[in-house]
C-alpha cells in the first residue's frame, strides 16, 4: 500500500467549493459553458477546433500527440474525436472495501489520470519514459449499479442505473457484463496507452480487480474519405453524431435527476461480434442495401456525401423505396417525434485474435460505445427498434452489455464548484 | 475454390527469365544492388531516405500513411524502419495439399500482396475501402522447414534452417512454435492491417490453415527523443540495428548455401513474456544496472547519447566496471572477434490482455523478431551467451520459437531475374 501513501500525502483532498450554484446554471445555459471554457478549463474549447466550430460534421481520428485537457466541466474522452487506440476497463470492487476506500481511490485515480494525461509520470509510477508521449490520452471514469450500494448512496443513484430491457437477438456473456466501475482509456499511442492502463490497474489494485479489458482501434486519421472512421465491415460508422455545444447539451450531458450527476453523462458499452466471413459473402449492391449507405463515401444511398440527410420517400424506378426501410440506416434513425432520440457514439473495433481451431472464426467485432443523458429515452428504445427488425442483424450478436454513470468533470483546485476528484460531489451528498 | 480460379485468370504465372546470374552479382556487389534500386525496384533506396543515408542511427515507427513497394532486390518488411503495428500469422499446411497447390498459393498471395501493400483491393475481395489507406503496409513471407518436405525441394533447404538448439531458460509453448509458412503483416494503420491479415487468411484458407497469430505494436512515430523505439520495460529496443546497405549485405541478405534463397533472409520469432509486475519493483538505478544502459536516452552508462559507443573498461569510483558485465547490453553485445554476431531486430510488443483471475498477470512482452543470415552463425550464439548470463533474464521468458527462410524479393514482370512470386526459382530448382 505505498502506493496509496504517497498520493494521500502528496495528494490531500482539498476542501472543496460549492458546486451547486454554478452546475445549476451550467445545465441550461450554454453561454456560461463557453464562457467557462473561454475561462481555461477548456477540453470542450479544445476540441471544438478540431472537429471545426460546432459542425460536427468532420470527426477524424486525432492524430498529433498533443495533450488534451482532463480537468473541465465535463469528463475528458466523450466529447472528443475518438482516437486510434482505445481500451475500456470494468473493474470488481474487492471484499471488505469501505466506503472511505473507494473515495481513497477516487482520489488516487483522479490524481494519477490528471498526471499521466499531462504527460507526466504519476508520483507512484517509475516509468517516466513510458508518459512521455500523451498522444491525446484521456481517462474517463463510470460508476456501475453496485458502487452507490458499496457507498451507502442508493438514493443519490440515477433512476436509469440498472440493467438494460432484455433485448431478444442478445446473446450476453457474463464475462462482458456489468461491473462496479469502469475506466475508458483513449490514446493515439498504443505504448502509451498500454502503460496508462496498466498504471491505473495496479494503482487501484488494494480496492478494486479487472473483471475484463476491452482493447479497440480505429483507422489512423487521414484515413483517405474523411468523415466517421470505418469499422470491420468497412462501413463508415457514427456520421450521425452531436458536434455543436448545443447538440452535447440537448443530446449528452446530464441535467437531470440527482444533483451531483449533472454534467455527467451515462456510458453503455455493448460488445458486438461480427460474422466477418459471412458478410465477407455479400456482393457490394447487396452491402449498399443491408446499410442504407454508400460503401464508398458512407453517403444515405439516396445522396451523394457522407453527411446528407437521407430522403426516405425516395422510389426508385421500380417504385420500391431507394432506402430499404429495414437497412440499418433507417432503423437507427430517430422518428421525426422523437428528436432525443441520438447518442454520441465512439465505437472502437476489436480483434481478439482468431479461433485457430475453427475456419473463419475470426473473434472480430465492435466495442459499442455511446454516450447520453439518458439510456430508457435514448439507446434503449434505439436498440429496441434494431433488435426487432434491422437487416444487419444478420451478422451481428451483442455478446456484452454493461451500463455506468460518468461522474462530471473535475478541476484540481475546485474552481467553479467543480469536484476536484471522480464523484466527489457524490461523496459527500 | 473461386478466389483461386480468379487468381489463376488474372495472374497466370509469367514465364521467367534467369535471375542466376544476376543474383551471383548481387551478392558481391553493393554497387550492384545500388545501381538496381537507381533503376526502379525501389524499396530499399526509398526507405532510405526514411532512415537516413545509411547511418542507422535513427530508425524511427514511420508515420504517414505512404506505400512501400512490394517488388525489389529483396522483400520488404525487413529492411524499412518498423511500423506501428505488426502481425505475425504461423500457418499449418492442411492434409492433402500438393506441392503444385503450393506453388499456386504463392502465386495467389504474391499477387494479393502486391496489390493490397499498394492501396488496391485485392481481385477477389470486395472490401475496396478497407484497403485504400495502406498506411506503409508491408508482408513478408517466410519458408519453415517441413515446408521443404511438402514440396519435394528437401535438397534446396538452407542447412541452418532446422529446429533452434535447446536454450536452458526456454519455456516453449506449443501453442506458439515452429509453423509450415509465415506471413508478417506490418502498418501504420490498424484497421487497414486487421483487413490485410484476414484477407490473406482467407486467401490461402484452401491449402493452409492458421495455428497463431502473433499481434503487436510501436510507439507511435514523432514519439519524444527519438531513436529506437521502447518495449514495456520502457527500454529502447534496437539501438544497435544495422543501417547501411553495407551492412544489410554483410548482415542480413543471405549469400550463400541453396542459390535460390539469395537476397532472401533468415526470419526468427521468439515470443518473450516479461514479468512486468516484478519489473515495475526495481528502483531506475537498479533497471539501468540490469539494462547497461540509461533509461532516458538509451545512452551506454559510459556515454550521453542513445548511439554512443559503450566503454565496457571504464570504473567507476569504487574500481567497479559502470556497465556490469553481466547487464543485458554488455552480454547482447558481440565479441570483438565476432564481427558478423549482428541481426536485425525488428521487435513488437505485444498486449494480450490481462488474466483477471491472477493479480499483476498482465500476459504482455515481446515478439522478438529478427532477421539474418545465418542463425546460427548470429542469433544462436548471441542467445546462448543470453541464456548463460544476462540479468533480464530474471524478468523476461521464452515462451515461443520459430525459424523460417524468407525467400527473395520479386518483379511481376521478373526483370532482372528476380522471380514474380514467393519462392518461384524454389519451386522451379
Amino acid at each position: 500500500m505505498t502506493d496509496n501513501t504517497e498520493h494521500e500525502t502528496a495528494c490531500p483532498v482539498p476542501s472543496r467549493l460549492s458546486r451547486r450554484n454554478f452546475l445549476a446554471g451550467l445545465s441550461v445555459s450554454a453561454a456560461g459553458a463557453a464562457g467557462l471554457a473561454a475561462a481555461g478549463t477548456a477540453h470542450a474549447a479544445n476540441e471544438t477546433s478540431t472537429t471545426g466550430a460546432g459542425s460536427g460534421k468532420s470527426e477524424q481520428v486525432s492524430e498529433t500527440d498533443k495533450t488534451i485537457p482532463f480537468d473541465g466541466p465535463h469528463q475528458a474522452g466523450i466529447r472528443e474525436p475518438a482516437q486510434a487506440n482505445g481500451n475500456v476497463v470494468g473493474f470488481t470492487v474487492r471484499r471488505g472495501v469501505s466506503a472511505d476506500d473507494l473515495r481513497r481511490l477516487m482520489v488516487i485515480w483522479t490524481e494519477d489520470a490528471r498526471r499521466i494525461t499531462a504527460g507526466k509520470h504519476p508520483l507512484a509510477d517509475l516509468d517516466e519514459e513510458l508518459a512521455e508521449n500523451p498522444a491525446s490520452l484521456t481517462i474517463t471514469c463510470g460508476f456501475g449499479e453496485r458502487f452507490f450500494d458499496l457507498i451507502g448512496k442508493k438514493q443519490h443513484k440515477p433512476d436509469w442505473l440498472a440493467p438494460l430491457p432484455a433485448f431478444e437477438r442478445d446473446e450476453l456473456s457474463d464475462e462482458w457484463g456489468q461491473t462496479d466501475l469502469m475506466l475508458q482509456l483513449c490514446c493515439d499511442d498504443q505504448l502509451t496507452l498500454t502503460h496508462a492502463t496498466r498504471h491505473m490497474i495496479r494503482s487501484g489494485r488494494a480496492y478494486v480487480t479487472p473483471k475484463w479489458i476491452q482493447m479497440g482501434f480505429l483507422p489512423r486519421a487521414g484515413s483517405r474519405g474523411g468523415g466517421a472512421p470505418r469499422n470491420l465491415f468497412g462501413l463508415k460508422d457514427g456520421t450521425v453524431n452531436p458536434g455543436s455545444e448545443r447538440e452535447y447539451n440537448d443530446i449528452v450531458w446530464i441535467d437531470e435527476g440527482p444533483e451531483w450527476a449533472r454534467g455527467g453523462s451515462c456510458m453503455i458499452i455493448r460488445r458486438i461480434a461480427f460474422d466477418i466471413a459471412d458478410w465477407e459473402k455479400l456482393d457490394r449492391a447487396s452491402r449498399e442495401n443491408v446499410f442504407g449507405r454508400k460503401l464508398s463515401s458512407g453517403a444515405p444511398l439516396t445522396g451523394e456525401y457522407e453527411h446528407d440527410d437521407p430522403d426516405f420517400n425516395k422510389l426508385d424506378q421500380y417504385g420500391l423505396p431507394v432506402i430499404d426501410p429495414t437497412s440499418h440506416m433507417a432503423r437507427a434513425t430517430n422518428p421525426e417525434d422523437k428528436p432525443t432520440q441520438k447518442l454520441r457514439r465512439r465505437a472502437y473495433s476489436y480483434d481478439l485474435n482468431l479461433n485457430p481451431a475453427v475456419d473463419d472464426d475470426y473473434n472480430q467485432g465492435l466495442m459499442f460505445i455511446c454516450y447520453q443523458k439518458n439510456p430508457l429515452d435514448q439507446f434503449v428504445p434505439i436498440q429496441q427498434r434494431l433488435d426487432k427488425i434491422d437487416r444487419l442483424n444478420q451478422w451481428v450478436t451483442h455478446i456484452g452489455s454493461a451500463v455506468f454513470v460518468c461522474p462530471p468533470g473535475t478541476d484540481p483546485t475546485g474552481a467553479d464548484g467543480l469536484d476536484t476528484y471522480w464523484g466527489q460531489s457524490l461523496f459527500e451528498s
